[in-house]
Parts: structure tokens; sequence; C-alpha cells
């Protein structure tokens, strides 16, 4: 494919995402201190003259008002607060080559491009910490500096701007915002926020497109995914990168490797500190908000996967485990990972500090080589700390229910309370086609016990590439999962959408109880399947348990024919529990008192 | 629609259950003491030769050596050993009634009909306890007696028939069989044996018919239900029941307040004693395997529902508050609860104690409505344990996830440890059309923390009645729930399937992982969506990654080319970790020692 095909083909997930703007619920903006800071909320309005605020994930998409075009990409949003800082520089960037595309000199297909079209929207030139500052979020907090990054977030989870400073600060939570991707509606991670999302797109050597990845992402978005990794592997790695993030709303994550595993045509052992240094250059001037990084597998852990049932099933991990062998030698990554830190600040990158020996089956959850591993990213995040670098932690895979805890407890203690990141984690092996379940379990249960952001998984792990329907059913399904830990953190307001999504239940008041539903159109339709017509909108029952059986509406008509009684027998109640506990909570008094 | 038109549409309810044939397994039995103790299971022929045993709820249907037939019914499996026991004697049984299958005398549609001709199989006639005798499988644990079903159920869980006996005895676990249904396949029920599953089914006043149910019930069990409730409350309730347990391989569970109500036209508070014991009859009579009966429900708790965010969300939890209230007397499921022990200890039928006032969103979780309700069903449990009733202790519905341990714990507690049978629980409310996964993820978590069985919730929860595909979806995720609770209770033997699974997935037996899923034919599906050749179902890598990328072909690469090195670098570390624990595990010796 061409990048002219690109081009016309990516325009079409425009449809999509316009198609958004109709999700029963209203753009809004929260103000902030300046003009500028306009923090974008959902807001729900209901049929009783109530309104419900949801936090957004969705982008301009959703607002009528704005006129998204993916071929111009998102206004630069935070590009005035980057500027006025004052401690970045605009300068010529790294030259592109056609390699970073996945095309060599010599292709018949490719031959020699111009990079410098990838992308049609306003021109730009990569900016970068002058002098090598640190101009990471982190490294503001640590100085006591409330950027208006931190401020947006602040109004976003409805905290002060201290306490996002604070922890960042602390290195408990991160805002990654790439100084090249002012387009990001500024988020954190962290486990005193709202438990995140993160959905994988990206194609593959085998299928998938531009066009189809940029619209994965849109779709992954309005469905609630609070980042989205851009994992692709195949041809035009580079030009796809260009249009996810020129059209992203959320922070997007690579793992660079990959790309530069491609330019070294797939040979692992070929890979070199050089090749990788450049294509993390070259991925922070595009934007990149996170990376994630493997510099945690050394060459001693390898043998320690050797009788694992699955062996190392993080491609990121693998490649570096075969380039650990077949030169036998330490990792680059690890070998070069001040240098790295270095690098990453100037643009401010957060590391995502990749768990390359996870367990890829409940057999080998927890294990020798996986806890080997977190040691020494717990000591690569105390260097990425003293680089002001902000980070985060990766983690699980296959893990049993009762081993789950464990893997919490002891990243937090091991790396400082650095913000976990963890994928599922998958409960049980034996359902694939389903495995967006059981890793969803896993999941709810992580991010209760302190996760700061989920990965998903979708229906077609270990069988295939997703497509949209994959992407949707995994960004819900998580959704589910961060929202259910919410509430069992006791996250102030969480409990907000549950008690107006039931309240509208019990008062039968259907529209609300579709338009407050994560998926507004599929509760609709499942419930139109079977009563269509328009009156059964406002019918006290549904077909699943028909107008005689229903309870909500018998107990509803018991408080309707017996509230005065109910009210009366329930104050007796609490003041014979009032005399009660006047009286000591004791049943028979002591013999002797 | 008449009796006969039923019976037309319901014999194409074969070609389903026929289709189940061919699931990637064959059908294999496992050997008791006596000819006719054979136990049905799934074998899994693996590609290397390899055979894979796994629990089977499927029934005769998937034994392509036996020709089924839903007129017929299925061959009365249990019936000598009924009738070897010699306690118990066939009676002509309680005259059928129009009213029955919600007929009136005067309808205008139906009028007096034939009941005896509701299926066409073979004759039968009721059988009950001779004068009055308990013919439960718990009083016979009690004698200390291995009944059959005991053996058989002790095969089916690879487990002594002693500690079978000695569970059931204990009150721990239960086997619901009654004598009218010699079609079942004996099970147990109890947290030290494997979690199992309940599927719904039923129709209702606004749709579905007795073919769809039989149907329904067919494909929940080859998906892997362990019971069946039948919670039908439309018309025909009584046929469709029939025809439901004359087909089913697994217990049959039912609500008989539903149909009591039907029987006066759904006006609850015109419900009596009469009305309810005469339903009880009827369906003991017919063969049903357990009963949910709402009998804590009092008329003091009642009271504490009216600041409820959602009342009484329980079916029969509402219909019996209206009773009480309408009539201000306390509940006749209570006053009559002993009198309910003698009938259902004649035929062995279960009780489910009903959790009327169980929570219906998160703000109403573990409020004091539902723990006096579970007081009170602890006290029925002494009380039908002492009249030889089998019993288990329904719970949950909507519970957030850091108080679902408080219910079970407590559940066990006041109701020494009889089985807990949970819904869900629903970890939060916002996710209509998702509430198999909002629920998914409680189960999951509450089956591991005890629950001995876990009612499924399907997508289409609060808001229709449930399709077939609903049905599957619920099964299948219910299925991930229970298997991931068998792993973290550490269930002997669990671990093995997910191992074969792992296996396959990492040395690309793709064929075998398929077959091994929970769902062969979706997980086949959904590999072939993007790789449908036959080279790909051998093939080292699918379209999730691509060649290049597959971290299971590299990570066996890496074993190949290294695997002599590995072990050796493997071994010197294993030397040094003994070397090192012989020194005391200690890093420095201490100065003075």
């Amino acid at each position: 494919m061409t990048t002219q095909d690109a081009h016309a083909r990516a325009e079409n997930a425009t449809d999509t995402a316009a198609a958004g703007k109709a999700l029963g619920s209203h753009k809004g903006y929260l103000q902030g201190t300046r003009p500028d800071i306009r923090v974008p909320v959902r807001r729900v309005h209901l049929t009783n003259g109530k309104d419900v605020t949801l936090y957004d994930t969705s982008g301009p998409y959703t607002d009528p008002a704005i006129d998204t075009d993916v071929r111009r990409g998102l206004a630069p949003l935070r590009e005035n607060w980057i500027v006025q800082r004052g401690d970045t520089e605009e300068y010529a960037g790294r030259e592109l080559r056609p390699e970073d595309d996945g095309i060599k000199h010599t292709s018949p297909r490719g031959g020699l491009r111009n990079l410098d079209a990838v992308f049609p929207g306003r021109p730009r030139q990569p900016r970068r910490g002058r002098n090598g500052a640190s101009v990471t979020q982190l490294a503001y907090a640590k100085r006591g500096e409330i950027t208006p990054e931190m401020e947006f977030v602040a109004l976003r989870e409805n905290l002060s701007a201290e306490f996002v400073r604070d922890e960042i600060a602390a290195g408990r939570a991160v805002l990654p915002a790439n100084v090249n991707h002012p387009e990001t509606e500024p988020m954190i991670i962290g486990k005193n926020f709202l438990v995140k999302v993160n959905a994988n797109i990206g194609n593959s050597a085998v299928t998938s497109s531009i066009e189809e990845e940029v619209e994965k992402m849109t779709w992954a978005t309005r469905w609630g995914a609070d980042t989205v990794m851009d994992l692709s592997t195949g041809r035009n790695i580079h030009t796809t990168r260009e249009w996810v993030l020129r059209n992203s709303p959320v922070p997007i994550g690579t793992v660079p490797l990959y790309q530069a595993l491609e330019k070294v045509d797939g040979k692992a052992e070929e890979l070199s500190w050089e090749v990788y240094k450049d294509t993390v250059i070259e991925q922070c001037e595009q934007g990149v908000d996170y990376m994630t990084v493997h510099a945690g597998v050394l060459l001693r852990y390898v043998p320690l996967t050797a009788r694992r049932k699955t062996g190392i099933v993080s491609r990121g991990g693998s490649i570096m485990a075969a380039w650990c062998l077949a030169h036998h030698k330490e990792s680059f990554l690890y070998e070069h990972f001040s240098e790295l830190c270095e690098i990453l600040r100037t643009y401010d990158v957060t590391f995502s500090l990749g768990d390359g020996l996870r367990p890829g089956s409940i057999a080998d959850a927890n294990d020798a080589a996986q806890m080997a591993e977190l040691d020494t990213l717990g000591e690569l995040n105390r260097i990425a700390k003293a680089h002001d670098v902000q980070t985060m932690i990766e983690g699980p895979g296959h893990v049993p229910m009762h081993k789950i805890k464990e893997n919490v407890d002891r990243q937090q203690e091991v790396c400082e309370e650095a913000p976990f990141y963890t994928l599922g984690p998958l409960t049980t092996d034996i359902a694939p086609a389903y495995d967006h379940i059981t890793s969803g379990i896993g999941a709810a249960m992580i991010g209760w016990w302190g996760t700061a952001m989920l990965c998903y998984v979708t229906p077609k792990e270990h069988l295939g590439l997703p497509d949209k329907d994959d992407v949707k059913t995994g960004v819900i399904t998580y959704k589910i999962a961060a929202h259910a830990a919410d509430l069992a953190k006791g996250h102030p307001g969480a409990q907000q959408w549950d008690d107006a999504l039931s309240d509208a239940r019990f008062e039968f008041r259907w529209e609300d109880q579709f338009n407050l539903a994560l998926d507004p159109e599929t509760a609709r339709a499942f419930h139109d399947e079977t009563l269509p017509a328009e009156p059964a909108k406002t019918a006290h029952f549904c077909s699943m348990c028909g107008p005689k059986f229903c309870s909500m509406k018998i107990s509803q008509e018991i408080r309707e024919q017996h509230g005065a009684t109910m009210e009366e027998v329930e104050a007796g109640m609490a003041e014979k529990s009032r005399e009660f506990a006047a009286a000591g909570n004791r049943v028979y008094l002591p013999l002797a008192d």
C-alpha cells in the first residue's frame, strides 16, 4: 500500500469518530484557572431532570462543536503550555529513512521514499529539552511546580492539584505527556486515582492496515480506553504511528524494540544499542508518550525459564533473551539504561518497564524468573526516578486468583509504589476465545489491590489479531474491571454512577438506564429484541420476568401501599436497637456488675 | 399453543442435542463396582497420542452409541438403585388439573384438558418414601450407607465414596436426586468438590415456548451446566417442566412459588399454604430435584428494605413480602417449614433456601435486611437437616468486591457450612448487557472463597429473557469462573486441564488447543478468521504477532539452540543456592560465631 492509499483510506476513520457523537450523553467541559484548561466530561441528561457527569476519554470526536478531520489531526491542546514553560526548543530532528517504515533500499516494492510526507496535517518540527534539560512532569513536581497538565488532571479526577503534584513527585503516579504529542488530554496513572485501561492496537506482518489502526484507536477511546499502545510490527510502522499520534486524544505507548527488530530484518542477534537508540529517538520525536523497555531480562535470568511450561511469552522478552544468549552478553538495554534515561527525560517520555519474563500459563505463575526480573525492575525504577524520568512497571500475564495479590504487594514494595500496569492476569488457560473474561476477573482483583492501569485482553488473544468488535469487547470488559476496582477501593465518587443507574432501574426509567450504561447501544438493543415498541420504554417490567413477576414493580407497590407502616416498624426497630446499645449491647446482664 | 404443537416442535430439540456429538472430544465412561454405575467423561484425544479426561455434563446426547429422542425421554439410569433400596412406593399421585398449566376452567382458549398426555414417553407413576420415610441421600449418609449415587459422584470427582458420604452426612454437600427424576446422572454440590454452575431457563408470560426451553436445557448442559433451574412463569408451566425433566441428565431446580402465584392469577395476597403445598407436591411427583423456598423473608424484615435503593429484587422475595404485609402475618413458608420438610424428605427434594432479600444494587450490598434473612436461613437449615432434608443456601446478587468475602464467611458460620449457592455477585451496576462479566468476576472470587455452586447470569440480565446464544455465553463465562475458583482452591487435578492446553499452545498443536478449549468451535473460528488455510494449523505463529514476533517460537528456538547451556547455568545456580542454604542463608557471616 502506498502512503497516498493510506491517506485516502484513513479518512474513513472520521465517520466512525463522528458516529460517536450520539452515545446517550452530551459533551461538557470543566473550566480550569486559565481559559485553555477545559476538561472534557460526558454529561448524561436524565429524564428526571438530573445530570450525571462521567469521565470522558473520547476526545474532540464527540464534541459536535468541533470539526475533526483525520487528515489534519487534532488541535495541539497543550502546545502553549509546553512553549510557555520555555525549557524546550524545536530542532531539525533525525532524518527519516525508508527503513523506518520497514522498506529496504533494495526493496522492489518500496524503494527510497520521502518520509516527510507521512502525514498531511500541520507542519511540525520535533521539540526537546534545551541542553538536555529534564522537561518531565516528574521534574516539575519535584520542584514543587503545578503544571497546567496537573491542574487538568486534578479537575478530571476531582482531587486537588497539590495532591496530583505530590503523587507524581513521589513516583506513585505518572502523567504521560511527550512534548511532541501536544494533542493529548492529560491523564494520570497511579493507585490513588481512578484505575485506567489501556487498549492495544497495531498491525502485524500478517494482516491489518494504517486506516484500520487509526479507526481502532478512535474506537477504543470512544468506549473508554485511557491510553492506547500501538504495537505494530508489519510495514508502515512509522507512518501508522504518525497518523495515530496526530489523531489521538490519549497517550500513546509503544515497544520500540519491535520497530528496531524490523530494521534488522527480524534477526534478534543483529540488534544493537545503536539501532535501538536511533529508533527510540525517532519515536520520541514523533510524540510517543510511554515506551515499554524490557531492560529487566538479564542474561542470568534466561535459564530460569528453561523448565517453564510456556517459556518466555513476552515478545520483547523473548527477543532480548535470544539476543543475550546469542552474544553471551548482558542486555544492551540494561547496560545503557542511564543513557536511555537521559534521552527520555528531554522529551518527557514515560518508562513502562516491561515484564519480559511474565508467566504465559498458570503453571509458570510467580516463578523464580518472574520474581528475579521484578527485583531488577525495582533497581531500574530507582535509576529512572533519579534521572527525573516518569516510570511505571509492567506485570502479570497468567496467574491463578490465589497468587495475584502477591504480585501487587511485591511490586509495590520492590518498586517504591511506582504505578503497576498489568496485563490481565488471566486466571485460567482453558478458555481461548474468552480470554477477555478469564483476564477480566484477574484484572478487577489486581486493580482492587493496587494496580494503577490494566492492559486489556481481547477475545482474540492467543488466536489472532483483534478486529474492531474485539477491541470494543476488550475495552468494555476492562472498563468493568477498572470500575469494579474503583468501587472496591472506595474511590470517592465511583459509586455515584452505580447509584444513578440503579435508581433509574428501580424507577423504570429505561432510557436513563440505557444512557447510563457503559454500552448504551447494546443495552438498548438487548431490551428491544423482545419488547421493541415505544411504550415498553416506560413499562414497569421487561421480558425477563413479565409484568406479574417483576420484583421491582412489586417492591414499589409494597412501598406505596405499606410505606407508612414500614417506616413505623423501622423506626421502632431502630429505637430498640438504640436501647440495646445503651444497655451495653449485652443480651444478659452479667451476674456481678 | 396446544400440547400437540408442543410435541411436534419439541422434537426439533433433538437436532441440537445431536449436534453436540462432535465437540472435539469422545464420550467415555468410568466403570463403578456394579455394571450400571458408568460415569460419563469427555475424553480429548490429543495429536501427541495422549488423552485428557474432562468432567462431562452433557448427558447421553453426546454418546453416539445412544439413540436419544426427546419424545421418549432419557433412560431412567437410577431407577434400579431407587427400587432396590425398597424404601419407596409407587402411588396414584395428585390429580392433574388444567390450572397446573395456567389454564382456568373458564378459559376460552384452554378449557378442561387431559393433562395425562403432557408427555408422550414411558408411562410412569410417582414414587415416594413408604409411610413418610426419609429417602434422602442425607438420611442414608447419616446411617453410614454408601449409595450408588454416592459412588457415582466419587468416581466423577476422583475422590473416595467414604469422603462423599461424610460430606453429605455433615450437611457440607448435597446430592440433589429426586426419586421421581431417575434420569439424572448424580452430581454433588459442596465446597470440597468442584465448583458447580447452574443455568436458568424458563419462559415468561411475554415470550418463549416449551421446545425452546427443552432446547435451552440440552444446550446449557452441552456447554457445562451442572444443574438447570426451570423458572417458567407463563402458560404451560407443568408441561414445560415435564418435558425438561424427562430429558434432563442434570438435576432440575424450580421456585414452586412462581407456579403457585400463577394458580391464584398473579395476586400475591391470594396465595396460601394450601395452594403452595399442592404445587410443591405436584412438582415433587414430577421429579424436581431442588426447590428454592423463600422462607427467610419474615414480616419484620420487610421494613428493613424500606430505604433501599432497589428494594426487594428477588421475585420470590417480593411476592412473600407482599403477602406478609397484605395479611400482616408471618410468612406461611416459615410457619409451615417443618411440614414442608416432611414432604420433601419423602421424595428426596433438596432445599435451596432462597435469599429473597438479596441486594439488587451496589448500594444495598451486605445490608441489615440481607444479613437478618441469612440468620433465619441458618435457623431453617438446622430444622431441615434434623428432618433429613438436604439443604443449600442461596446468596449474593449485587456486591462490590471488597464486600464479597464477608458473605461467604458469614454464611458458612451461620449455616454450619451448608453449601452456598450464589447468583454472581455482580460487582458493579453500570454495565447492563455485560452482566455475565460484571458477575463472572464476583462469581470467581466467591467460588474461591467457598461457594459451592454459581448461578449464572446472562448478557440479557435486567433487559430481557435470554435466548440460546445468551445461555451459552452465560454458561461459558461461569465455567471459567468455576474453574478459576477450582484452581485458586487448589482442587486436586484442576490444573491438569490448564497444563494440557498450555502444552498444546507452546508446542503449536493448534488442533489440540482448540479441542481442549471450553468452547472449541469459537476458538477454531477465531483462529481461522485470519488464517483459515490448513497449514496454519501447524504453523509456529498466528496472526496476532506474525511469524517474526511469535514469542513462543523464539522461546522454543532459544531452548533448541541454547538448551544445554541453559541447563548448565541453571544447575550452577541451583548448586549455588544449595551452598547458600547450607551456609545458613546468610549473605555475610556474623562477626562472632
